[in-house]
């Protein structure tokens, strides 16, 4: 449970001070006193963290972060040097090297424990990530990680317009990107998708520092840590890089309050454009590892219920699905809840004629209809499983623009399909499976080394059923509801194909027709 | 971007004070000033949170609360009820009947704000969770919740060992779980995963007001802020329940304060146990669906990879890992990471014989090898499709046991299976393939419904390759070394095939043989 971390330094005295210091704190501690002692055991040891003197005996510190930055084990282990030069120019090549922070001795305790805590924090999430990645990179998604190679978005906010003006002057130096000046109100109120920032540099006001009314008749909130707080608390943002940078009256103290409530990064001294520049480079880059990496699981639990030949839902998918329509959670009063707005794109592509709804408000009327293609194997057999593919294919893009916005489509077996609706009337389900049944016996179907168009028809079976309490509530699935109704429908698939197939044959809720 | 806030109270002045703060902060208001337009007004907005109060002319508040909660659109919308009694029992029978907190008129504005905050912050993680729910429902993991339904382990921790206990006793009367008392040592300390706690409920210390040193060489830090920094940077409590009760000067402040800092739930007034049971439970409840939905998310990520017949990793995850270990990522030296821990319990069933490594550390040597089942249709067409999946089944065993934990088996075909030794020697993987092939010809396969004992025979393509350069640094996947290492394999399991079957050929770097 402690976070480990690894102390390198030569001078023996630092070590044991940090130590224990770290130990009273909980954490694990291991040492080494030369950077090669120290890299080894950072590749041994795998810590949390490296707290490093930034002047060790053995190697110039270019060359020590180089060798933890480029070998896989220890590449995204935080680092915080520790240096006795106020020098900013130092501290910017020690940032530009590869250090997660810099602290100069004497370190203000409060602060190196906050910046340990933010940075265990943050690493956390991106090891979480990381587990992830393994996943979704073998999920193939890989591949489209220059859609995140727009220019970066930066958003300044400073106590006044002309100070945050003129720090995107200076940043413009140093780095590319749209740099935009935001009041504070501007933050707050609504943005188009597209335009919301990457990343957010909160300059402190210094006479600001203690509590204020956060509101009154014509601002919001004024100062850095509540701006911080309400960017933390909004969905566009919550995941944005945020930088606070502080400056005058305990500046420390309240950098490390910033990292503490959220900030991923926190400057409590005087600080040049540079180093901001290098500073909001590398959370950037974070920011864009941990969207994409969301992106990627999205995809990757979206793939494992498409079925990948059609772009339906597979079997997986669509059966808990129907138990749902079956409890009447799916009616259409509770389709606009985001459960169901999610993955609909998939489904929505073509022209969609929505159902008509049931007249009658007190019952609602679902059917679920199963269809399966007249003797496809003769068309694998004949022509190539190419040709039984394009089928598929084909059949399911038929499916998909016959189903409504609230209704399932999906291909739950090798050659059959099912179609729910979870809210029609009886003839309204009736005239669909009809008109469906029709139009793919009308379709042309073009097969690739195929030279006539093939002819395919299908055999539905249609189950209708009747819920007389709709219930809007939340309802638990309805497995037996959704077996049964899959029975009824199956059992007029087999009659219709019994029947001399490319027909609808009607299952209504007590009798087969 | 702003959240949107709906505010029910039938008193106008209420509703324009509030209007007025919140517009201030940034927020969209919608208002009603009756219990009936404001349920109807939640269901059709759908607001981010509700602020209503306690006394509504046309409804009494348990009646109020419960058409909120029990309506899908509302269900999970927080609230937050406003009353003008300080009466704790009210208070209680407001949280009970669903009311997320309750705050006293007049109304501290920070605390308010800060509550909305975290209320939106908390929210909006549990909808994307919802996003997820639905997928993840649907891969088939919904079942195992009551996996989760142990008795709860709630720690508490106050600044001395008897107001612990007191604590614990009078909650025991009104909750069951397991209640333990921690010092803050302990809670910060090496802990058994089974016996981290659920939630922690943190005892503010009213006379630690101000920041002490946080470490000395006995304790750890001392008060409940700080205590609430760090379990949420330990990668075991991070997702934890956690409440802060706080009390003396300034704890209205220092409550908003928490809940800015990450707290599930802040109290800054007196308070009575059966209250802070009421919330414990809710948090409870909160992360245990949270928890949930994480594990869904992982195994629904995993059977995205995974061969449901065999266990075996699919060809989708197969062919990037490949790509990985012709890379040289994948050797034994970085296969410690993270990423090649995960899924490894999938492999490591049986007995795993470890690879001989390459004696020569100057180079590494590996292998990929192509197993195909010979006359597999013959089985299938003879015996039916159970006895084809049975002995699928059986060879996959078989290949699992031939794996090392570095090693990567996959199902990448009906009937064809993938083994690769990312750092091996040649004769140790001639020798293993020679070995699969005689296990496989000498193992009985029993089918269901097949009276004798089936005998099968695999052929195997065994090309080997040589890196003379082995970097144990990340590289990028080798996409074409993997596909070269699979052509040649392909050819050998070809020439396998063409020479009688049921033999190894193996296709060295330059030549096939």
């Amino acid at each position: 449970m402690p976070g480990k971390v690894l102390i390198i330094d030569d001078i023996a005295t630092n070590r044991i001070v940090l130590k224990v210091k770290l130990a009273a704190a909980c954490y694990q501690v291991a040492q080494a006193s030369t950077a090669r002692e120290g890299i080894h055991a950072a590749r041994a040891l795998e810590p949390d963290l490296i707290l490093c003197s930034a002047q060790l005996p053995d190697m110039a510190p270019d060359a020590f972060l180089r060798a933890l930055r480029t070998h896989a084990c220890t590449a995204s282990i935080p680092i915080v040097a520790i240096t006795s030069h106020r020098d900013a120019t130092r501290r910017l090549a020690l940032l530009e090297g590869g250090a997660d922070d810099v602290l100069v001795k004497p370190w203000e305790e409060h602060l190196l424990l906050a910046r340990l805590r933010s940075l265990l924090r943050q690493n956390e999430s991106a090891l979480e990530g990381h587990l992830r990645e393994d996943v979704t990179r073998a999920l193939g998604m890989a591949e489209g990680r220059d859609a995140f190679d727009h220019p970066s978005r930066i958003a300044l906010i400073a106590p006044t317009k002309e100070e945050a003006l003129r720090w995107k002057d200076r940043l413009l130096d140093h780095m590319t990107g749209r740099i935009m000046t935001l009041s504070t109100k501007a933050v707050l109120s609504d943005m188009a998708p597209e335009a919301i920032p990457d990343a957010y540099v909160l300059f402190g006001d210094s006479a600001a520092l203690r509590r204020r009314p956060e509101t009154g008749p014509d601002r919001g909130p004024d100062n850095a840590l509540h701006l911080l707080a309400d960017l933390r608390a909004r969905h566009e943002t919550r995941n944005s890089a945020i930088i606070v940078v502080l400056s005058g009256e305990n500046a420390q103290d309240r950098a490390a309050d910033a990292l503490d409530r959220g900030a991923n990064d926190a400057i409590g001294q005087a600080v040049k454009p540079r180093e901001i520049a290098v500073r909001l480079r590398r959370q950037i880059a974070r920011k864009r590892r941990l969207d994409k990496l969301r992106a990627d699981v999205a995809s990757g639990l979206k793939a494992a219920v498409i079925d990948p030949l059609t772009g339906l839902y597979n079997r997986r998918y669509a059966l808990p699905r129907l138990a749902a329509i079956t409890s009447g959670a799916y009616s259409s009063e509770t389709s606009p809840l985001p459960s169901a707005r999610f993955l609909q794109n998939s489904q929505q592509t073509g022209k969609v004629p929505r159902n008509a709804p049931s007249k009658n408000k007190n019952r609602r009327d679902y059917a679920v209809m199963i269809l399966d293609i007249d003797h496809f194997k003769l068309i694998n057999d004949g022509f190539g499983h190419a040709a039984g593919d394009a089928v598929l294919e084909r059949i399911g893009n038929v499916l998909r623009e016959f189903a409504g916005p609230d209704d399932l489509a999906a291909r739950i077996g090798g050659e059959e399909f099912l179609l729910a609706l979870p809210d029609t009337t009886p003839q309204a389900a009736r005239q669909k499976a009809r008109q469906l049944c029709e139009t793919i016996r009308e379709t042309v179907f073009i097969a690739p080394g195929v030279k006539q168009p093939l002819q395919v028809t299908v055999s539905i079976g249609l189950a209708l059923a009747s819920d007389p309490h709709p219930r809007p509530h939340m309802a638990e699935p309805d497995w037996r509801g959704a077996q049964a109704m899959l029975e009824r429908a199956d059992q007029a698939l087999y009659s219709a194909k019994s029947h001399g197939r490319n027909q609808v044959i009607v299952c209504t809720e007590r009798s087969a027709a």
